[in-house]
């Protein structure tokens, strides 16, 4: 049986979720905080870090190694597409949703989220406002050109589509959405993405575990 | 013709840089800084970070992208193991490569190396104290349970043992050594990574490139 450790509502263990979905392989998840000084969770992951997954005898840590394994291991419904170039472009948006769009959404979660909500501190505006404003623009601007207007952009719906969306669903938490006039394109495509049987059926469990259903 | 844009004493260029000369492809590299504020490279890499790797009309950001899709387009002498779980198990180890051991390795460089050979700063060596005795020993303690006392991780040399090996070449910039009387099976692995014939001339052009030869 596969094992997923990690909260629902980290934008990685949302990919996971949604990539495992896809695939329809059976799990048993463990919803794990990430950096709780746990020192059980700390052997199988030493960056404390979530997801971890374990298949067997296998321990991995990090949403795209453990999608990429997933793709490996059980190669129906691909998360990947197959040739060279278009799976380099498909990793790179992995990579993209992964490191800077989640950085910059995770400070939106934290600062008007997690901070109020879960830490009982003040927001510090200022520097929402510095990513919404001055941050996030270029890296739409840049997203813009990249998404298609239809569809997704491999075609079939894959991890690139996912890896995109997913740091969005915790801006929206944050009561942030893309602006549709300035950005149409992708802020369509990320309400496509967020409307995928597959996905919409993970967000709807998350929603349940986060309170809001 | 491949194009490789980083300078060599990146952590992750250098990773690039070897990777290519496994697999024997003849390229060009541009010796490019990152964070630059380069509007130029900047439309090729949002992120502004290196390497980036153009082949024909691709154009990849990010060292793992790029390994994996020199793997993809180019099979010959392979960085990657086949089965899958190996596979993850490499990714794993080049995840961890790219991020925490690159990120302390990067503190050590960046303190003793950056700031006084290249930025006339003082080095902040209470910092430098907390990641070699505090934040470098349990990652250590880690790795040195991860690889073996001879050989390479899968037996064949690949990307795995490259990335691990990689930030210590920034770190030895800076004069730090792996403790060889605490960590003896990983700092003879490092040892054994850097005398490979294909890393070692890869390390040699570096050298000279850094006025070390």
């Amino acid at each position: 049986m596969i094992v997923v450790h990690g909260a629902s509502a980290s934008p990685f263990v949302r990919k996971v979720l949604v990539a495992l979905a896809v695939k329809d392989l059976p799990f048993e998840q463990i919803q794990q905080i990430p950096f709780a000084r746990d020192l059980v969770y700390r052997k199988i992951n030493p960056l404390e870090k979530i997801p971890t997954l374990q298949d067997g005898e296998l321990t991995i840590c990090d949403s795209t190694v453990i999608c990429e394994y997933l793709e490996d291991a059980y190669p129906q419904s691909s998360l990947y597409p197959k040739n060279a170039v278009d799976k380099a472009r498909a990793r790179w948006y992995e990579e993209l949703g992964g490191t800077r769009v989640a950085e910059l959404a995770a400070g939106i979660f934290f600062q008007r989220f997690m901070r109020p909500m879960v830490l009982k501190q003040e927001t510090d505006e200022e520097l929402v406002k510095k990513i919404v404003n001055k941050q996030l623009p270029p890296m739409l601007d840049y997203l813009e050109c990249q998404v298609p207007t239809e569809g997704f952009i491999f075609g079939d719906f894959m991890i690139a589509d996912i890896s995109l969306m997913s740091p969005f669903v915790n801006a929206s938490y944050a009561g942030y959405e893309i602006d549709s006039a300035r950005w149409p394109v992708f802020s369509d495509f990320v309400g496509r993405v967020k409307s995928h049987p597959v996905v919409n059926k993970v967000l709807e469990a998350e929603a349940v575990l986060m309170g809001r259903r």
